[in-house]
């Protein structure tokens, strides 16, 4: 009796079992469960407690039980398949240990969605946390299920499968290019902690990868299966979203072959606070305005300007890397930035303004820069929303 | 007497033995010699012919006798220096053939003069070409002076002095990150041939750097020696120029050690046809537009939106990656897309258009975009001139 109630229970809703979430999270939809920390809170720390990172589940949160795990790794011409229990994952592989900030490649989608509406989550500026990532090289588990670089000639992805489905049974899926898995520099991990503690459920426990530099979509929670492979995903998530397009390109007219899956994002920035139509004291003399800024493929954020005058001048921010008052962590080595960089100005306040108009934007070390202005980078699903801050 | 009567003329200008040039060049300074094509001969051919390939060089083109010609290879830890003469470096090295576009920092310089005047060459948009390389592998060369990885953990650049030298002699001089040259997905070289023959006296000959995806400055020409090294070249070029800085800072208050040294350049985008205030007949009623599209860093141009009407609405361009009725190249394996893109649009005239306002911007595949505007990525040297093109 109590069986079979549980399991009309779960058919009817499957996202009953989902955990416990923190109540200052902005709740974007509830099932899946999508939803961002208030802007002025996420720059308060440097390392995005794991409670209030932002959450982005595609299906329920499904219950792995730690002891039955297995991540089964199989592709690689020659190599047998391999199973991996979770204490194996552990104990087999060196532990390593990676600061990685991920985002959501729809955050600040409401800013395109006020140019037009497009298809998604109304995501505002917080859909991007950092944390610190410990778990075995992807490169390591690769090499002990039978890796060479030969392999590289003939094939080039290697897709991820979730555990998480829905109720036809499709699981979440997605792909990375077979260089970046294996590259010494890449720093791909099977992670199984997230800021020194087992992965919380809604971001993948008991292992998701973690793809530094790369967009969200990609680090799958919930890792099943690693698939090497002459294709990409045949996933949704990699064929048919998750790709820019131009201004022009509407429902009616898009071919989703025709542009590349979202891989690294491009350089990001936004304020934090003040809050947007916060009011100033006159009295105050000085304003400070704090944020973030962050750009993909491990470049460095090597300048933030902000503007109090809707980007007519410029003053250039201070960086932070690391917890306020702590030691800065010593400089990444090239393109291996995967962190983001807090930021700050306090400037006097422009004496005869009756209204501040912030502005920032970032710059990396590729001295990449964000597009001044969102119609131009309008796209149908709302994605790559990188425009200046403002 | 006639020993003694050449040794004056050269005593008085060392710019004297400087090759001819094609007269179809547009001279930007004629001691040193900096020059680049018209805009519409750039776009005839995918493959920059030598003789309009874009000149920038920074001092008097050195005499260089190939026979007593070294290249000297020194710095690595452990290892013995090096010394190779031209015949050694084509026979002992497997030789590599390599499709890369060079772009000068400068490119573009004179839409920021427009803004406010800036130190430096006024290019227009055509201090940009792409030339077949081939030549040694640098990581080959490193190699047989001892490299081993180890080394990449206390040094971690690569100098580069060429045998051209001011009165005082100093030489020219610059550095990349190691982690590039020995990358084996970093495709540099030590290049002995441009477009199939020996390279011209103008781009180097008889050995320059070719850095491919690294702006300009860093390949290095008449090559002369190269040094592994803890540090930065501490060079002019490398030290106190080709920096980018907010528009907020001006020669009173700049820092050059607040700024990282350019290496990869970002995306890039110029319309070379129709010319500047050209006029287009009513009665055609289309036009066609052409230009270029390039990214740095090995990240693939994967979209070209052009505009009529001054970016307020876009049209996707057709994007060529051979010559004209070639066969197209296989796509570049990930992060080695070194070439550019040319590309064409032809689109009905907008029936009521009095004025054609054309505009183009690209995209690379991790979906960097142009900023909209020239004045907020001002700046006071006018390198890295990116803004959408009009
Ligand atoms: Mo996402
Ligand atoms: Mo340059």
């Amino acid at each position: 009796e109590d069986w079979r109630k549980q399991q009309s229970v779960k058919s009817t809703d499957p996202y009953s079992t989902d955990p416990e979430r923190h109540p200052a999270l902005r709740i974007n939809s509830l099932k899946p469960f999508n939803a961002e920390p208030p802007p002025e809170i996420l720059s308060d720390n440097y390392i995005t407690p794991s409670a209030i990172f932002f959450k982005r589940n595609h299906l329920p949160v499904p219950q792995v039980d730690p002891k039955s795990y297995r991540l089964q790794v199989e592709g690689l011409p020659g190599g047998a398949p391999l199973s991996l229990s979770l204490e194996e994952l552990k104990t087999r592989f060196p532990k390593h240990t990676v600061t990685a900030t991920l985002q959501c490649a729809g955050n600040r989608r409401s800013e395109m969605n006020k140019v037009k509406q497009v298809k998604g989550l109304n995501w505002g500026i917080a859909a991007i946390s950092n944390a610190t990532w410990s778990g075995a090289r992807l490169k390591d588990v690769l090499l002990a299920a039978g890796y060479r670089p030969e392999v590289a000639r003939q094939t080039c992805h290697v897709q991820f499968e979730g555990l998480d489905s829905d109720v036809t049974g499709t699981t979440y899926g997605a792909s990375i290019p077979l260089n970046k898995a294996v590259s010494e520099e890449g720093d791909v991990l099977l992670a199984y902690q997230m800021n020194g503690e087992d992965l919380p459920a809604d971001h993948g426990y008991p292992v998701r990868v973690v793809v530094p530099g790369t967009v969200g979509a990609r680090n799958v929670k919930w890792l099943g299966r690693i698939i090497v492979s002459e294709e990409e995903s045949s996933s949704h998530w990699q064929q048919n979203d998750y790709k820019g397009f131009s201004p022009a390109t509407d429902w009616d007219t898009v071919d989703f072959k025709s542009a590349p899956a979202i891989q690294e994002l491009p350089i990001q920035s936004a304020i934090t606070q003040p809050a947007e139509g916060a009011v100033v004291e006159r009295s105050a003399e000085e304003v400070t305005v704090k944020g973030y800024a962050w750009s993909g493929g491990g470049r460095e954020v090597v300048r933030v300007d902000v503007s109090l005058d809707g980007g007519r001048t410029w003053q250039v921010a201070q960086l932070q890397s690391s917890e306020k008052g702590q030691v800065p962590a010593p400089s990444p080595p090239p393109g291996r930035a995967w962190a983001w960089k807090l930021w700050e100005l306090t400037a006097p306040l422009p004496p005869a303004a009756q209204e501040l108009e912030i502005v920032c934007k970032a710059v990396d070390n590729s001295y990449n820069m964000q597009p001044d202005s969102v119609a131009p980078i309008w796209n149908l699903r709302g994605v790559l929303s990188n425009a200046w801050h403002r």
